[in-house]
């Protein structure tokens, strides 16, 4: 029996390697989760996702062969074309690897690699916030800033397969310092780093429920733990997600200007404190965007949570092997 | 006698309104200059144009209905799909203004409008410093300061056909008061008013060739007098050059990391001082942006120069009439 709708999304982050099963109407059916470190190589990354992609198929019935394919986000520079992995965040080990081509070999069907971003963003536009726009800028907010661009309905990778760093847009040349180098870039003031350390600051500094929280939680500092510290009234708590949202406003205003997108996805860890950070998200867009873009684009919340990763790599297998057997099934 | 390949490109600029006539080989073969002021109001336009249109067909043997279209570029936002303008930069009396049906019933041809600055782009494209390439960022430095992005092989104009304004992305959030009301704009850096406000100061300042050039032009101070009392060697026009660059070089960084473009197109009247801003443009971008974008990205001059309007519009034509006749002629 051939299923060939059905596909795997594989989603490589720095801990975890999620990898799902998604039928032809584009629902997940069987998800693992495996450690990154332990198959952080190439070679123990293949075995482990074959061995995995071998039992999920299985216990449906299928054989990998009869996948529609298997796409793979990667934490890095990627070669769609080629296949290739340049090089991955975080991940030693990883440079120049043809992932596709290592996989098609043992799997016998399509694989397909691209940057986590860019499929997160094709996600969350296919089966998420982003659903019937043709326009869409897509953030993810983490230790990272990360972006995935939609444009004239087709995902946009740039020249190089390397557009979408809208995390080191520098929205203040004297601002804070960032690892790539430079000073005020995005990501150095709404990244998990910069809101961990002025939490630090704040708790060395004074009193309050954020002091209480990291006391109790014995020093693990988490984005989480300052909203929390937020939502039971911390003062400097509330400051740190009012400042996230004004200094996010400030680089979403200059992309609203520049592509007056339809839609601005906000997902990632760190966008769970939405609600702390949306309304001056918000006034700060409206206040330093254009009229008509400022109007026409709407700011709203990632929908697919932890499986937009899995979504958004069955999403590019669908999109680049054809979709005529959705639904199919 | 068909000669569908030809096309009229308008170029529809606060001081001129120049019309041209292009054939299937897409060279201009007669231009016609009208003053905007006295063409301004819709009515006049329409009659000017028409008028204009018959006139530079008939010298060539042709009617305006066997042109493939007319494509018109103007300086503000429109509404591509319905061909409205909604409103001009600086040309009062222009609102939710029909042009393309006025122009259609006249001519008895397709005609197109779009946004000047996209135009722009779309002629340096197709026939200017962008040939070959897929993904374009296209700046034009002024009094405004313009953008048009070529995406995926397409004209990307966003979601409410707003996007490109590049000129008012916040480089320096405590910088100068721009004219929008933010602060701190691209525009408000590079633009020609900050050029000259600057080199006023500096002229009140100091002695040096750019207060002897200002002098001798009966201070009627323009951006090409800065250039040549910068070449020679006016210290305080040099440093305006230079600082246009940084500028620059951190608008275009932040560019070059969120789209990876293959090359950066720049234009306009303030382009024609290059050799003084390009060398710490360069700069400023291989310092600041990502290192693959950073190698992956040209950056280089337009080159179509005072035509690139009426080239950009005829270029529309052919895209969005078809171009199936092109070289036939």
């Amino acid at each position: 029996m051939k299923r060939r709708g059905w596909a795997v999304g594989i989603d490589f982050g720095g801990t975890n390697v999620k990898i799902g099963l998604l039928n032809a109407s584009h629902r997940v059916i069987r998800v693992q989760v495996l450690a990154s470190r332990e198959v952080g190589h190439p070679g123990g990354f293949v075995d482990a996702v074959v061995q995995t992609i071998t039992a999920l198929t299985q216990s449906v019935g299928l054989r990998p062969s009869q996948l529609r394919g298997v796409g793979i986000g990667v934490p890095g520079l990627v070669d769609t074309t080629r296949g290739i992995a340049h090089g991955l965040t975080n991940l030693p080990g990883w440079h120049e690897v043809s992932l596709r081509r290592l996989l098609e070999h043992r799997l016998r069907c399509r694989c397909l690699i691209d940057n986590d971003a860019n499929l997160y963003a094709l996600g969350e536009w296919r089966c998420g916030a982003g659903r019937g726009a043709r326009d869409i800028v897509c953030l993810t907010l983490g230790t990272g800033v990360g972006g995935g661009l939609i444009f004239n309905g087709e995902l946009y990778r740039g020249g190089a397969d390397a557009a979408g760093e809208i995390g080191h847009m520098v929205v203040d040349p004297r601002g804070r310092r960032c690892a790539c180098g430079s000073r005020g870039c995005l990501e150095a003031h709404v990244g998990t780093a910069a809101i961990l350390s002025i939490a630090r600051r704040a708790i060395r500094q004074g009193g309050g429920p954020l002091r209480t929280l990291a006391y109790q939680s014995r020093g693990s500092l988490t984005p989480e733990l300052v909203s929390r510290a937020a939502r039971a009234g911390d003062v400097a708590a509330r400051r740190i997600w009012i400042d996230v949202g004004c200094w996010l406003g400030r680089g979403v205003a200059n992309l609203v200007n520049l592509l007056n997108p339809e839609r601005v996805i906000i997902g990632g860890g760190v966008s769970k404190a939405w609600g702390l950070f949306a309304p001056t998200l918000k006034q700060t867009v409206r206040g330093q965007a254009m009229g008509v873009s400022a109007r026409s684009a709407k700011l709203c919340r990632a929908q697919l949570g932890n499986s937009a990763g899995i979504v958004g790599a069955a999403v590019l297998v669908w999109n680049e092997c054809g979709d005529k057997g959705r639904g199919a099934d």
